[in-house]
């Protein structure tokens, strides 16, 4: 159904009444002069649609959308399960905080069903491939069990879906510490739960750390999900959530290595529409505060207080020891991780490397993709 | 000067009044004990802070602010000029779209003065390679003139400041065209000015393109300032600007070499406090809108119009011709960048390549401290 103007239509299916502007469709149109076949990209651009574009004449035949444009007097195709499935004319009511669909918040009750696969069989089976990829998607991290113990083992699982993010760091880092008894300095040191260089913008959305030998006692590996720590802060008081998203902090590492790496970022960052889209948290990299105004940060760190008390909560945390050859990664702008303290003799050597989490999701949706076609 | 329950203290300094926190004072402490005098990383978190921290002393000598904390009864100093320039306690009225200290934008006017270096010069002079990276923190891009015309010369420009992102497309990738008069679809073929990628995310930051052969007419490279852009389009009309914040547009690349990239970003980016942070404006990979609802689309595609209108302003671009062994790179997130068209026999070969601009500015920031220190 076409209203008075033909600025927009209406589409009929069931009860549900669902609109598509002219201007939106004449975009969005899949014919061949306005779509590559190839890849889909579009070759026109806004300016090469008439300003006063509307629609001229509309017909449903079964499945398609058969649109005819004025000025233009060109008609387009549409496949109605398409335009269902981009519609943008619905009522939502969403809430600051909202995160996508297919993320999955938890707490340490996860502990039972950590993501988890054989390195092996991930190496070389798209569909195991493709879960644990979808487990990495939806709680922001996952373990890989038996894999090589050689150095640089860490680059094989980059490999299974994207590119290592060089930095100052490297390529690739070493965590290596001999705990040696004599030296209380060394033992028993923990490290609160953070998100790893907040001081870089982009930050790096992925680190793998990956475990070359393991003889020391303790040490265990322990990871928090961001997106539930900020949801519970949000439960708890608004106002320190929003606070927390409201404004920027300052980040900063100055290394003796001659970096100077300083961000301005807020601790919860929210896209316009309220998606929680990340976590920066780490105590040691955070500088002064200088963009909180004086009437607002004593609430500031009343909720920055109150975050790190949920994070440090042991309720939140999912724990793990990784042996030789073993190998964790994280979703490093939603789930924090931290190094238990660990005690008497031994050596604990991991290398640790950043990647990044679009090219994660790019290989996860080719996969699904493939094997929804494999299997029909 | 402290208030009477010791939740902050007065610095008074000529006439201006600056109020300080005592919970933001000791977090900030620069003692040993909280400060790691190697890389000046808080050894300490929030939570190892009493929650109830006051003033209870402080006293000024010279330039020396001693300030006494209660319930711990430790004495800290700090330096009175490090207080004033991360002070919290200001009214400011920006408005939203602000840019950050240091940014100047522009337009055509800056063909005169385009910000340019000698490659040679800057790989050996730092105090030059200070200055072009100044630049380009400034305006968003910079060429580098009289590089060597060889196979990754580009990888030689990224050396300089920081790493290469590698992506799907590889460390580098080439752009090579034979134009082939008898094919009019490679000649003539302009696009229109864009920025890179804006289906990764986080996008690419700073793109390198390097020329090693031009001998086709024509193909002028463009560039155009993105936040100058969107100070236009504010200037002109409050809601376009504030239509393309709000909303998070879709992105998407389907390659046919096994990706499938899609991020959901506004075309114009703010911090939560209004800084302007990012631009993405790319007709070629923008999706279909799914979360503009549908009482504001037209207002949407009007604000997409107009941008492209700007955008597309003589008045607006800045161009140059590279020759065999000239390169030029942007700020990614700031500055769009298009190819004129060319034309007749001939051929033309560039090597692109991505990477980031927090590398970039911590060179910067390292050679400005380096070269301050020289000159005292």
């Amino acid at each position: 159904m076409l209203n008075d103007d033909g600025g927009f239509l209406t589409l009929v299916n069931g009860d549900s009444r669902i609109r598509f502007h002219a201007i939106w469709l004449r975009d969005n149109a899949w014919d061949a002069a306005t779509r590559s076949a190839d890849n889909g990209q579009r070759l026109i651009a806004v300016r090469d649609i008439p300003q006063k574009t509307t629609i001229s004449a509309a017909r449903l035949i079964r499945e398609t959308l058969s649109v005819t444009f004025a000025p233009e007097d060109k008609t387009v195709d549409y496949d109605v399960a398409w335009l269902l499935q981009n519609a943008y004319d619905r009522k939502e009511n969403i809430s600051t905080g909202w995160t996508k669909s297919g993320v999955e918040t938890w707490d340490s009750g996860l502990m039972t069903r950590i993501p988890v696969a054989d390195f092996e069989t991930v190496s070389t089976d798209p569909f195991e491939l493709k879960n644990w990829l979808g487990q990495i998607a939806r709680f922001g991290f996952g373990k890989l069990l038996n894999g090589p113990v050689e150095d640089l083992a860490l680059m094989q699982v980059v490999d299974l879906f994207g590119y290592v993010r060089e930095t100052n760091y490297g390529r690739h880092f070493e965590v290596r510490t001999e705990v040696n008894p004599t030296n209380l300095a060394y033992t028993g040191l923990g490290l609160q739960a953070h998100t790893d260089n907040p001081y870089r913008d982009p930050v790096p959305t992925i680190q793998v750390l990956y475990c070359l030998e393991s003889s020391a006692a303790g040490g265990e590996n322990m990871v928090v999900d961001g997106f539930r720590a900020a949801e519970c802060l949000r439960a708890e008081n608004e106002d320190w959530f929003n606070v927390l998203a409201r404004y920027c902090a300052h980040f900063e590492y100055s290394g003796s290595d001659g970096v100077i790496l300083q961000s301005r970022r807020p601790m919860i960052e929210l896209a316009p529409d309220g998606e929680l889209i990340g976590l920066r948290f780490n105590n040691r990299s955070t500088a002064a505060l200088k963009d909180v105004p004086f009437d607002d940060l004593e609430t500031y760190y009343a909720a920055y207080r109150r975050l790190g008390e949920i994070i440090d909560d042991p309720a939140m945390e999912v724990s793990f020891r990784l042996e030789p050859g073993e190998s964790f990664l994280v979703d490093n702008r939603r789930v924090l991780h931290a190094r238990k303290g660990y005690s008497g003799a031994g050596k604990r050597w991991f290398q640790g490397c950043y990647a990044d989490m679009d090219s994660l999701h790019s290989k996860l949706a080719v996969l699904e993709t493939e094997q929804l076609v494999a299997t029909q």
